[in-house]
């Protein structure tokens, strides 16, 4: 997987595919936006249209039903991100429920692409959401470092990928994943055995022409990259992990990603009953922003797009006064005049992300739009949150040591599975 | 691998390609024969024209120096399949024999698909010339079971394909092969580790165009088969096999097999120098007749078209007599006065496939050639050879125990490797 927002892959894809329950084709007239791994952009330079998202993806949005139903299963509030809309939109979620509710199990499979740039509050987000998940639900996580897909979209060595691979892992496991029921896996020392077969099995229903339907590959890509979906729908069939799931077929899956992952999982779903599997589950994110505000990029090249987990406290402090996109007036007494444009200001996009008290939010988000508080106090409060989020993360990266890298790592049973 | 002469791939494939050192593109205009890993097909029908083919594919003749060289490295004469230019072309076999010469040891690789039905003596022939390689060279042997491509190619299970494998590798075991001295891998066994980077390195240098030009594969085609000739390529590479040859990238391979697999070993050459590997060598075998005659298939369907290694001698004898398409004349007259056209005649061809005393060969063919030896003498000589050819292989291969099996296929160094 990639970064939430897309990294600099060349693949510039259709969004419509040959395959069954993904777009309708009727919207290819006009320039449409377009979302693929690889690439995400608003139509016109603009920003990102998530309900136009949904409607070509041809996805659902997550209802204030299935909110109440995650709550009334897991017997707690659920988290901010699906109560915002942080997550909002979906591919048979309710399946998942009702299962629950069947009193049945399942598994959570979340990813990541190991990038040279150390990780950006954006790349959090998935974590924090399956660190919730699974706490919730009391189901196993398997995480996917997909470091083969860096070194054949990216100009890195294999050695380096794997490093890179390994790094991530300890920023992921600082997210606080419980060791007895996660399981982290970098393709590079993963792939082989009953995974390999599942990519066979994939790779076999999956034409060439579908590919570039669905990814937009050119005859210029490599052919790495047209054999690399199958490497990342396996992890959504319990038997690619015998040491895990035995050789259970009916074991259902959910995952939890940013929506540019949709083309993966499209073609995983549709896939996925004619091998005997079941479809995935999907819970999609929308994209964390870019400092410079929604239709910008954050870029590994330039620094003052994101905020990253690395930085210091004067970092954060200096990128949120100096970057952050305010929607506040251009003046103090326009501002008081006519608020803040809270569709377009990046502070409070940012709280939404990472503030976890919603009645503080709601308090901000109502005296900012009034003009009453200030872009220099928002930005403040964002300034505090943020510091004191990246500073824990430190923390527990610190923390995080080569022998607990292995311990998540390692193939194994997961002792405390669904308890 | 495929079989040598080529199965029911639907792949329709021009010869020439992007890809250095291989064809010309010149003899696009008229008609060509095709050859390619799944299709042999003479030009309208007719012959494959060996000496045509060494042009289309750029590779060259095996010369009486390189045999003779051959003879003085291993100080035994040259096997019959070199003299009689059974393998009869090459690409850089010069290089390993030079490579020898400076004291410098090599690696031995070829396979086989395995397929649903017994083998024919056709199959028999590389692994009979990499034995006597490998006996004479005193060098490793590593030999890939394509089960992956065959689940791919053919509507077989994987399950289906990992049982052939292994009793493919039995027949294999049945030439005779030194355990001490050889690796057999099925890819879904092997698949996984060093050899994945490998395959990984290999895919990421090859565009979609350049192996839809080597191999003709279509939209229509599976992204599983587009994305297979890496895994064919990778046991080219000696760091496939690190329990063999730990992380040794200069030892160089040499690959014996039908020249039907040119197609990938151009690939995988051209690939080579780019991720600092050598290129490998090849020796290349003409293709193994059908007995209905040169410009005949083997069918797995049609049990008629071959000799199996499972076959009766009463079986060998009647599709022989019936079947095995003669050179001779019409009439016992006409043979008298004109003799017989060895070049058409399938009894002939087989002898020299199968029956090593150079003396009565030319024997039976000087007198055949002449109208003096009738061609039921012929078949009846060719009846003895192949019945103890075939009854030998199959007491050798009732000896094969499942541990004698394992003992070949197990992740092992090979204690005996360069001795």
């Amino acid at each position: 997987m990639d970064e939430s927002v897309g990294g600099g892959g060349a693949a510039s894809a259709a969004i419509s595919s040959g395959i069954e329950d993904s777009a309708n084709g009727a919207v290819a007239e006009e320039e449409e936006q377009v979302v693929t791994p690889w690439e995400v952009a608003g139509k016109d330079g603009g920003k990102i249209d998530y309900d136009r998202l949904i409607v070509q993806f041809g996805c659902e949005k997550v209802s204030k039903n299935s909110i109440d139903r995650v709550e009334r299963l897991t017997g707690r509030p659920a988290h901010y991100f699906l109560r915002r809309g942080v997550f909002f939109a979906h591919r048979e979620f309710d399946k998942i429920l009702d299962a629950c509710e069947k009193g049945e199990k399942f598994y959570l499979y979340t990813g990541r692409g190991p990038s040279s740039d150390a990780l950006h509050l954006g790349h959090l987000v998935p974590f924090m959401f399956n660190k919730y998940l699974q706490d919730a639900f009391k189901v196993p996580l398997v995480i996917q470092l997909t470091d083969d897909e860096k070194s054949m979209w990216k100009d890195i060595s294999i050695e380096r990928s794997q490093y890179l691979a390994r790094e991530n892992a300890k920023d992921i496991i600082a997210c606080g994943f419980d060791v007895s029921r996660t399981f982290i896996f970098s393709d590079f020392d993963y792939v082989g055995g009953e995974f390999y077969k599942n990519m066979v099995r994939i790779a076999k229903c999956v034409t060439l022409n579908q590919v570039r339907g669905i990814f937009g590959f050119s005859g210029e890509d490599s052919i790495g990259k047209v054999g690399f979906p199958p490497v990342q729908a396996a992890p959504s069939f319990p038997t690619s992990f015998p040491h895990l799931f035995g050789q259970r077929k009916d074991l259902r899956c959910l995952i939890a990603c940013a929506i540019d992952q949709d083309p993966y999982f499209r073609m995983t779903r549709d896939v996925a009953p004619r091998i005997g599997y079941l479809k995935p589950g999907l819970l999609y994110s929308s994209f964390f922003p870019a400092l410079q505000g929604d239709s910008g990029k954050m870029s590994a090249s330039d620094t003052s797009t994101a905020i990253y987990v690395t930085d210091t406290p004067e970092e954060i402090k200096t990128k949120i006064n100096r970057y952050a996109f305010s929607g506040g007036g251009d003046t103090v007494e326009n501002h008081r005049k006519y608020g803040a444009n809270l569709e377009i200001d990046i502070p409070v996009k940012y709280l939404s992300f990472f503030l976890d008290d919603d009645v503080e939010l709601e308090n901000i988000k109502k005296e900012y739009g009034a003009g009453r508080m200030l872009t220099g106090q928002v930005k403040q409060r964002l300034v505090e949150v943020l510091t004191a989020l990246v500073v824990r993360h430190q923390k527990a990266r610190a923390r995080v040591t080569e022998e607990m890298v292995d311990a998540f790592m390692a193939v194994r049973p997961l002792p405390n599975m669904f308890g």
